[in-house]
């Protein structure tokens, strides 16, 4: 037997006056959805704890059994891993924006006039800096897509103890980084960011690819702006923590970076935009594909559209995603043979709310051996009744692992 | 969106033979609660854990947020600040009897023929008390209504690690005060309680109230007999805790103590008895009048009666109570706009058991944006069906928090 979570990010919600007073999830059209409900066992689910507004990566932390608490120290950690970065544990970690700042020092785009061009060689000239007084401490910077980067600082005494340089709005300079405690180390790592942000001024003022945009009357992409600053934590690898060979299909860069840091295998979709405009044809293949074709015995899927639409507050494009997926994804999904699926969301993202709440998600475990329960449809109402009652993020992966039948016996 | 806690003290019942084995909630006509639940979400609590049995102090505690294993150190901080003083991290607190002693030493009534003079006069004498040896030590009593008082004693190095002084029966000393353990602190509370018992004594027994009451046949108010010894704890106040402006209305001290602890106003009612004899009138005319006329955004509210009638063992009497506070009470409640409602108990007081039990109470949730249930009736067997299923009452200030909006994201 093997294993999967299917995450539909942000599904959860609340009774919406437009939609009759039904959620998302009840309105839409999800004959897929309800037979697994139907054939399977279902709750609700808080995935932290009851009344905790969760985030996606803290969510997503929490199930795959790992405590948040102790775990999301910021989101820094998370971002340098998704774009790549092999973050450790003790590295102060960073997500950053390619900025722009005029001759006065004072930022004038945040995002610097959302850069197209590939910031690779901007990254190499600045990965090639050194700071005076500094030079024991690894400096490690990494693009990811437009303006967006990570950085991460790696030596000796260093701490997240500091405050953010990204002042949040324009016509201000960057912010001086302090110490947030009176330790030595998180003073020097203050000390050290504030330098790294000079010097990046330095370094890009005068690169070709800038001098090349404000030629063109863009935005040159001319300082590195850090914040989400997060130590790095020790976790045990999540193959070690569940004897299992694992890997993540994700779509946002934050999900694949908790996953990386996990330990797990990272596939790439083709044609994912982490939108409700996603390639789901590629997306189920994938799944499919490595289903039948590798000997993963645990998946992490994360599909992102019905979030994005929870977030605009749009009930009907959040509707007709959902609808989308039950007949792409889960047609297929509930085919599979020698599989306990998990259907659940990390959150729920109500139209009427546009941000995540705290309100349980409904959750849905499918496949042989499950105590089927009489709940017919896979919604946040009818999940109540369901023979898992309510559970904790934390506990999924225990529950999953005893299902395909890979747990110790606690005791004789 | 503002919202409201209203605890119907001791609510919680078992099957009652005389009520054809309902609670009395079951049997009670609640046309006001039942149109609540139907229109909200329900289920059921623990307001400490399963099986754990709690105090309405304790369970006040929990549902606020905070531990009560950590904040309860005993009911004398509760019960001091409940009777006005201005109880302070580290102060060692008291409830205390007005007690008669006869010229041997020995307690003659425990509750001083249950005075009915202001005993202002005597806390006046009493607040004159020096302590050779122990000056730095602020000794402070208060007043409350007929033989009870409070005392706190506030400096440096007190200990709550002490016996009590009340003999529980007459013909009895009251009874020298020990240390619990070997802390020097301790033994230093401890011999201070002692000599202040002794001293209340000297002040108290030719005080004129007294001698006027041995004239009178009545018990004189000649001793002071501390119990219930707390340390109070530190705690971050409510309006900072979930960013607030909080109010309580209740007719307990003790609850109120809570509430003044934990930094809420306090909202007084005329003619609250705290009994099933109360001016419910007068209380719900004070809700409606805050609701309408002030800027808080959460109450707290604590009607007494039904718990009275189970530690009574008077079915009737409960049922009767839970009709008229439906009929009185929640016929306006129901009417409220823009605000978020819970119902609820601290805890259940069964007929059969006369005292507290741990069988959880029903709850339910009332207002925009709750993912309505089928629940049509408001009490301890329909509830389970509900869409919160079990929570615990710890959860339950967070749940709110983030109905009404008032929460920060954990994670991005």
């Amino acid at each position: 037997m093997r294993s999967m979570i299917i995450i539909i990010d942000g599904l959860g919600d609340r009774p919406v006056k437009e939609l009759g007073n039904k959620t998302p999830l009840q309105k839409a059209n999800t004959p897929n959805l309800d037979k697994m409900a139907e054939n399977g066992i279902n709750g609700i689910m808080d995935s932290i704890a009851p009344g905790i507004r969760p985030g996606s990566d803290t969510a997503h932390i929490a199930i795959l059994g790992y405590d948040p608490y102790t775990v999301y120290t910021g989101r820094g950690p998370f971002e340098a891993s998704g774009v790549g970065l092999d973050i450790k544990a003790g590295d102060v970690a960073f997500r950053c924006n390619f900025s722009t700042v005029d001759d006065n020092y004072i930022v004038t785009d945040r995002r610097a006039g959302r850069i197209k061009e590939d910031t690779t060689p901007l990254i190499n000239e600045l990965n090639k800096m050194k700071i005076e007084g500094y030079e024991d401490i690894e400096i490690i910077f990494k693009e990811s897509t437009g303006h967006r980067a990570a950085l991460i600082l790696r030596g000796e005494n260093l701490s997240d103890e500091i405050t953010d340089a990204d002042p949040k709005v324009v016509e201000k300079a960057p912010k001086t980084v302090h110490s947030t405690t009176n330790s030595p180390n998180a003073e020097k790592t203050a000390d050290l960011l504030n330098k790294i942000i000079k010097e990046s001024y330095t370094i890009l003022r005068n690169h070709p690819i800038n001098l090349n945009r404000i030629k063109n009357n863009e935005a040159p992409a001319n300082i590195i702006i850090p914040r989400g600053v997060g130590l790095v934590p020790e976790i045990e690898e999540l193959n070690k923590k569940y004897e299992i060979k694992s890997a993540c299909i994700a779509e946002t860069g934050l999900i694949i970076g908790i996953a990386r840091f996990a330990g797990m295998d990272i596939i790439g979709v083709e044609g994912s935009t982490g939108s409700v405009d996603t390639n789901l044809d590629n997306f189920i293949d994938t799944i499919i594909d490595n289903v039948k074709n590798t000997d993963y015995d645990f998946f992490l899927i994360n599909i992102k559209g019905a979030d994005e639409s929870g977030h605009d507050g749009n009930a009907k494009e959040k509707v007709e995603f959902i609808e989308k997926i039950d007949e792409v994804v889960f047609s297929k999904i509930s085919q599979l043979q020698d599989m306990i699926t998990v259907v659940t969301a990390d959150h729920s993202t109500p139209i009427t709310v546009k941000d995540h709440s705290a309100d349980p998600v409904p959750i849905l475990v499918y496949g042989k051996g499950v105590r089927v329960d009489d709940v017919k449809r896979f919604n946040e109402i009818d999940a109540v009744k369901g023979g898992l009652l309510r559970i904790k993020g934390s506990d999924l992966m225990n529950i999953l692992m005893d299902l395909i039948d890979n747990t110790h016996k606690f005791g004789a």
